[in-house]
């Protein structure tokens, strides 16, 4: 383990966040906050340098870099970061306990929107913008994780998603890892910023856009109004951000072969559309069992296609209380949370190419049983869909499985029921934000314990992350001297 | 497909049902229970008898009889029994609406033991008897089922398990599938008889003792008292019954090699140890966690054992109302809910040796990971772990994820809550009995809709066959004509 290439790297993340909280510091001077609101900033700013000038001293001596230092130093570079960015909450006053910042930063910067806050109102704008704006710096993390780390080692199978999105093999494509990032991350702006342009057109105040753009680009889901998207009362604003989270859950890697001009290759995408199908199939049958409450058809499908966006993308902006839907619909909705959107994407969940390969391999399977000479394979984006790439993605079922059970076990132990359990753990691992019962839209996490939070802070970060880098870094292999 | 020959056996399957119908009516002649309870008896065995004739009257004209073909006939066959077995609690009058008698039938076939009787001792004897009987006979066809169907066709690689399972390679060791299966119905009425002796000398009466072994055999979990086990006051008898479920939840295969004396071979069985390993896990967790409301040391301990082994082995019966127990405790229940004991045995769930391959294939995964120089393969049972075993375990999970989940959707349109309806179908579909919520060990199943009723059948049958068969038989493919 080349700890020093790792403290190194740490280092230059802390510049970044140092660099990146002197935006909400304007915002605080530009809004004359006072004093309280400064120095929340100027502390951690200069600490943060201070930690990165220590850190960044020594050259690491050697430079290797493989597939278990980057796995460690991401698990890092997301407790660092919102280790370092809670502390303006405690020092400003809004978040007295730092365990709650944590949480909540943790929240932003993995784009869960999971909230302790009671009244998020009673914030300073500043603060606002940067729990926001974590969102976004998380979901370019995100995308550079997906191709930085899943893309690179051939030998990190349990990650075999990578093979079987359509998108352009980088290596040819693009000579050098650092320029897919660069193309990844115009992209992403470009996109953000064209909805933050629309917003603005649809009423919104260049700060409200600002906030829901940051939130839609990075299926985060924070909100600086306790109603979220309901504050507005705006169905078309609520059609934008429906259509938003809907688009920045799609795999990046199609909009990279759409900026290429290879667009009919990203329109075959088979997650694409078992994406889009699953969307569809998912609001008809919401609508049809809602269809009692509502007697205008745009409310109904509105507030229906919009749910259904919002929890496929992992996002949790709301815009109406769906604790009080009809069980089944509600049951739709806890599907969603699994299933998660496309693979490549800032959004979280099990991601739908995983299910889609599954389920398509299986049905493969029982046809087989009742043809047995009939021994077609199973393709999935065009790709011969090999027995490697199953148990790959078996394996990585397994890792969920167990990661799951055991936070359900640990945020259990002080929860008052199993749905609230259930549904905290749900939200928060599969990034998503509010989830069942004690943690549904209109509620938050401010009632939980401090080891349960920690938990779910945790949790986050571990499904942030798909669960492996997180594993890794707890691992004692890993720590063992050769 | 050959309709005529699954016709043919499915006669011999009605003849099978109408001459065992005969020890209840015998019963009832006995206790004098007078003419309600004897036609109770004689119509469904007339007509069982005239449809066997019926069906059983021309011989097949073809003898082929594939892996179709014998999945479809094993849905039947269940089916079948249900529905048969059902009349004489409908004719009795005892259970007056067909459905609520065939849910209680498909329970006792498939060795659930979940039941939609409020007072349980309102039954005559006779019905109490037939009642328990069926878990006794769908114990025996579970555990010919497991080796003449899943150990047959090679090409029916989503049971991949009996390739794991340590069990003697039945083509060599004994030259006829018929002998095997008349192996293991020996064992397994060996040790049934075994248990009832040891009741008996607990101080149960014949009847109550017959009840309990036949519950414990199939571990399903019929009782003929509303309160359960707890009815005795007998910890002797708690711990006696603990052990028996146990016993019955190891693969059966063990107990083959034990009587073919290679006991040594059978004690080094993988998927035993976790078994065992996780009973121990469990029960001292649960004994932690449920400390402070205990005074003295055995009670805690026998109930604490005594629920673990009750739901792992998929049993359900019930000393302790584990309802009103903290949070974590139950939470470990729902796991081992899910887990369930060891393939080849009566027990229902996903099945150990599937959650003990995957998780050490992941693990050698994650270890991968971090040495990646390091490539030792991951051995199971002494076999070299392959893709395609993998492959076979995680299509068959999927399967399992999408019948749980279409179960779980189709319940929660007139359920209650949630946890109801997840409950009912954990407890169903595992074909364990008793679930949690408004399915807890103190209630019952009455509550729900005939709708919810027909699936939570369904649910069971096809839990109870892992899941291939009901999927086979209800696929359009099946039918199709070539």
């Amino acid at each position: 383990m080349n700890i020093q290439s790792i403290r190194y790297r740490l280092g230059l993340i802390c510049v970044l966040e140092a660099l990146v909280l002197f935006l909400p510091f304007f915002l605080a001077v530009f809004f004359r906050e006072g004093w309280s609101s400064y120095r929340a900033y100027l502390i951690p700013i200069s600490i943060l340098l201070l930690v990165a000038v220590l850190a960044t001293r020594k050259k690491p001596k050697s430079e290797a870099f493989y597939a278990k230092e980057g796995f460690v130093f991401c698990a890092l570079t997301w407790f660092v970061l919102a280790f370092g960015g809670a502390w303006p909450f405690v020092i400003q006053g809004s978040i007295p306990k730092f365990y709650d910042a944590f949480f909540e930063m943790a929240s932003g910067f993995t784009t869960t929107g999971a909230s302790i806050l009671r009244d998020v109102e009673a914030l300073p704008q500043s603060l606002l913008f940067w729990r926001s704006f974590s969102h976004l710096i998380g979901g370019m993390g995100v995308l550079v994780f997906a191709i930085a780390i899943l893309s690179q080692g051939d030998n990190s199978s349990i990650h075999a998603i990578k093979a079987e999105v359509p998108g352009p093999s980088f290596g040819k494509l693009v000579s050098k890892m650092r320029d897919t990032a660069r193309w990844l991350y115009l992209i992403y702006l470009a996109m953000m910023l064209g909805l933050l342009l629309i917003l603005c057109l649809c009423g919104m105040s260049l700060f409200d856009a600002c906030i829901y753009a940051f939130g839609t680009a990075g299926t985060g889901g924070f909100a600086n109004y306790s109603d979220s998207l309901a504050h507005f009362h705006s169905p078309l604003i609520e059609w934008v951000i429906a259509f938003g989270m809907l688009l920045f859950g799609v795999n990046f890697n199609l909009y990279f072969l759409i900026v290429m001009r290879q667009g009919k290759k990203a329109l075959r995408s088979e997650e694409l559309r078992w994406y889009i199908g699953i969307v569809i199939a998912a609001t008809v049958a919401i609508c049809f069992l809602l269809a009692p409450r509502y007697t205008q058809l745009e409310p109904l499908l509105r507030d229906s296609f919009f749910t259904v966006a919002t929890v496929i993308s992992t996002t949790g902006f709301g815009t109406v209380d769906f604790a009080v839907w009809p069980l089944a619909a509600r049951v739709i909705l806890l599907f969603l949370m699994f299933t998660g959107a496309c693979a490549g994407s800032t959004a979280g969940g099990f991601k739908i190419a995983r299910v889609a390969l599954l389920t398509k391999s299986a049905g493969s399977e029982v046809q087989r049983q009742i043809k047995p000479r009939h021994l077609r394979p199973t393709y999935f984006e065009g790709h011969h869909v090999t027995e490697k790439m199953i148990s790959s993605v078996a394996h990585y079922f397994m890792l969920y499985t167990i990661c799951f059970a055991v936070l359900v076990f640990l945020v259990s132990i002080d929860s008052p029921d199993i749905e609230t359990a259930i549904g905290a753990v749900s939200a928060t691992f599969n990034n998503i934000g509010p989830g069942l019962s004690a943690v549904g839209p209109t509620q938050n996490y401010a009632d939980f314990t401090p080891f349960s939070k920690l938990c779910l802070s945790f949790g986050m970060i571990a499904g942030r992350l798909e669960i492996l880098p997180v594993l890794i870094f707890f691992s004692p292999h890993t720590w063992k001297r050769v």
